[in-house]
């Protein structure tokens, strides 16, 4: 059974002020939750039904965390979604240490200023999809540990790493001939791209200004994706995926 | 000024059943509500801010419509966003024609049971940016009038036709020789389709189900959308959007 105080604390973390302070997030559903046991990151409290705590009992270690059994009515009583829910997890925030060094064999993602949590989500499930492990995110992207960016991102925020940081000075680091490929209304097609390289960043732009003036000479190549109707745009995450297919077909052999 | 009786039956026009009832439904938001107001749509009435129609005054058909200009604060109290409203309009349903005959020299998307409304819009956006005219859904489909598919589809509800119908009777209508390509998580690579139509239907299935048992019949090419990380699937719009990317690709020539 919730206690009043549990209910509270967890409702808390809806909040990105307590996340923050408290340095926890919340994961939420069962299929998530479930991954997230099987996975290596730091589970503090668990709450879930009595079958879900039967289902995965293998993957519930007891001396690493505190498990409550709730029914599910307290359960979507204090998570974000607004449908039915058998679990709901209590989980640490990875240690912020120095982003991970780049690998220079695969693709990268860098996001300046992608202010949806859903967008964030939806790129990161893309990611894992064209196997690109590294998201570097400029301080105005949404927050990783939002709800709605666990959420939309179905367990693939485990397997990429996300990092904050201005985007001009990690540019600055780069080495010199990394390609930098920006996504703009206007550029190369990404249908027949001449010489596509088999790894480098992805930059792409907030959803309403697209890639900032301070970034445009950071980028390499101007690329673009061929319109045949008449939407003026596609939605961040839509882009992202289509480009992360073109130069996956065109760099890959399968 | 908006009164107390017109702020309830904008409200009212958040549910289904009055939508259904009246033949109205909403349109919220500066840029498509100017979008609506320059299409042939049969706008009933505008609710605005003196800005709002001070900027767009050419395209309010007065003679045709029942202008209130009302103040931000009130627009956001009956708007279904979240976000600040400047415009927000009541408009007709088109009347229910028969579907419009089947473009044979053109791709269209049959949706197999799409329940999420973000979804609906976000396929009615990429459809239109990859010139697809003609949606068909299975009548267990999100309503194309709820204000989340107007939201996410930007405006691109104006141009693509939307029908419901049972999807087995819409598939023993087409000529016999159409090519049914259909998603699939096992199928030909979408990356190198040999002998590719450049027309047909393109069936999705629904986000938790996939495609029903009931209509693997109909479809003649299984596709696919390779991986190359872990994420188990993807969205139901980013798969349309990538699929539809190949096609047109495989197809043109530019």
């Amino acid at each position: 059974m919730l206690s009043k105080n549990q209910a509270k604390s967890l409702r808390a973390l809806h909040r990105k002020k307590t996340r923050r302070e408290q340095g926890l997030f919340l994961v939420e559903g069962e299929k998530v939750v479930a991954e997230l046991l099987a996975s290596n990151w730091c589970v503090c409290n668990l709450y879930a039904t009595a079958e879900f705590i039967a289902t995965y009992q293998s993957l519930i270690r007891l001396s690493e965390l505190v498990l409550v059994e709730c029914s599910v009515e307290e359960l979507t009583s204090v998570s974000t979604l607004v449908t039915n829910t058998a679990a709901l997890a209590v989980v640490k925030m990875p240690e912020k240490s120095t982003p991970p060094p780049i690998d220079q064999n695969s693709w990268l993602l860098a996001l300046d200023g992608v202010n949806d949590p859903g967008n964030l989500g939806s790129l990161l499930r893309i990611a894992d999809w064209y196997g690109i492990q590294q998201v570097v995110c400029s301080t105005t992207t949404a927050e990783v540990y939002n709800p709605k960016v666990i959420a939309a991102s179905k367990g693939s925020f485990l397997r990429v790493a996300v990092s904050y940081q201005p985007l001009d000075s990690f540019f600055s680091q780069l080495p010199a001939a990394t390609p930098v490929l920006g996504a703009y209304l206007e550029g190369e097609s990404i249908h027949h791209l001449e010489n596509c390289p088999s790894s480098g960043v992805i930059l792409l732009g907030s959803e309403a200004q697209g890639i900032s003036q301070a970034l445009a000479a950071k980028v390499t190549r101007k690329i673009t994706i061929p319109a045949f109707g008449e939407a003026e745009s596609l939605n961040v995450g839509v882009a992202a995926a289509i480009i992360c297919d073109n130069l996956k077909r065109l760099s890959s052999t399968h």
